[in-house]
């Protein structure tokens, strides 16, 4: 057992997920944990997802040797200033934020600096589903996990949660924070824009109604990821404007370069750019996990 | 058995499986194919998807029953003018595109008026795998097939397309031809065209040797489509060019408000935008098939 007092601030579907597979692991004695929303904690505690939970962070975490914070990522700081009466010198506090370069800034202002025993990280799992009952002891099994390492970071602590990491069957790499966002943006925070846009858009037409009830499978896995958490996807989008809002501007150039081969008639031109992307894709799709 | 001498113009996924799904219904006798790859010819004939295939169309079609052209869109008119000196007085022809104002334009302008035995036909199915190698039994099973009868349109030639299809699985459902266009723009058009230029956006980035491995499950989702087969979409996009660009002017539009929403800070208009795609989706996704 690497941690004998886990406490999992934020009782969703990556907090619940995580305590799930380490208990299962063997990795955790106790599990403490603690939201803000009464009904997660109480379902958190029907589903043995935790051992006890509490009504403030500050209890939570109080005697923990680690604290995950699995919170919507703009309310990092917030959450760990909850936490920070309760910890101890030693305790390590690791985060599963989408964005890195804005749990950073967070942290930082909170505590003055960033601290050594904070470990930046990042889960790359997840489904469209949110809350603690959905968790799934397995969702990180041959998943990547980010971790972007700062300068003032303990290499025990950061030996601790790659170590956890890796029980639960994940793969540990590590980035920089503004490397990271940028990526992510590219794989990720970009998609959910579109694809939430896509679906309000298809929304708003006069006649959806007839529209929807016609969907195949490629409209349903194309727009899988805007069933996801909105104020979890406002608050990346939102930390991580800058990488974001570049790409989209690229997005939208290239949307209106296929509006013009549209309108001008270009049609080799098209069918070469589908081609290429199909291309790209399946050169890719290997890597993909 | 309803029809003795089945014909398949175009041995691809979805011709492949047609064929496929009607003789092991013991729908079909004899099945006749041709395409123009020889590769795709020899596969379905080592497949077992045809009995016999031909160097032409007409060849292939002649005492057929009925006859099924499962050629890209744009190719409606050029399969159907090969097959007319092969066809008999009372064979029945249907099809399978994506776009249904097109082909029927294409049909009239190779006939000189639509004819009786004309069944256009688009079975809501497929993958974004392509080629007769692919094709599957069941790829009908549960899903619809929208028919756009026209005013020539024999009862009959009707009768046997519709029960065809549902001996295969499939639910028919009819509907105008410029509805159903306008239709599946919104649910299958326009996200083909979205997720081509999402692709080869990120693939023309300078660091998307970077991004791509780093992908998860949602990006996966989000671009299978752009694995499609390149010539059938620009195909397809190009036949239902009105109303893809009436909805792709509308997305760029959705996409420049969010852009900016993000310049001006207006947060909580993209948190509504996204709780409000969210609902959508979910709302109707007991209807998506």
């Amino acid at each position: 057992m690497s941690v004998r007092h886990l406490a999992v601030i934020g009782l969703g579907l990556i907090g619940g997920s995580f305590a799930r597979a380490l208990r299962a692991a063997g990795e955790v004695g106790r599990v403490s944990g603690y939201d803000p929303d009464p009904q997660q904690r109480q379902q958190a505690l029907r589903l043995g997802v935790v051992d006890q939970v509490y009504e403030t962070a500050e209890a939570a975490v109080r005697d923990a040797d680690l604290v995950v914070l699995a919170v919507p990522v703009l309310h990092t700081g917030e959450a760990l200033r909850a936490c920070l009466p309760g910890l101890r010198a030693d305790t390590v506090v690791t985060d599963v934020g989408s964005t890195k370069q804005s749990v950073l800034r967070e942290v930082e202002a909170v505590c003055g600096q960033l601290p050594s025993w904070f470990v930046p990280g990042h889960p790359i799992a997840g489904t469209e589903k949110s809350g603690v009952a959905n968790s799934l002891v397995d969702l990180f099994r041959n998943h990547r996990v980010v971790l972007t390492p700062h300068a003032a970071q303990s290499p025990a602590a950061r030996a601790l949660v790659a170590k956890l990491w890796q029980a639960v069957g994940a793969r540990v790499v590590e980035m920089g924070a503004a490397e990271h966002d940028a990526i992510f943006a590219a794989t990720s925070h970009l998609p959910h824009v579109i694809a939430y846009s896509f679906v309000d858009m298809l929304a708003r037409l006069p006649h959806s109604d007839d529209i929807f009830p016609n969907a195949g499978g490629g409209f349903r896995d194309f727009t899988r990821i805007a069933s996801s958490s909105a104020q979890m996807w406002h608050d990346i989008v939102r930390a991580n404007a800058g990488a974001v809002g570049e790409l989209l501007d690229r997005q939208i150039e290239e949307l209106q370069q296929i509006r013009r081969m549209m309108r001008e008639e270009r049609w080799d031109e098209l069918r070469e750019l589908f081609a290429r992307a199909r291309t790209a894709r399946e050169r890719y799709l290997t890597q993909i996990e």
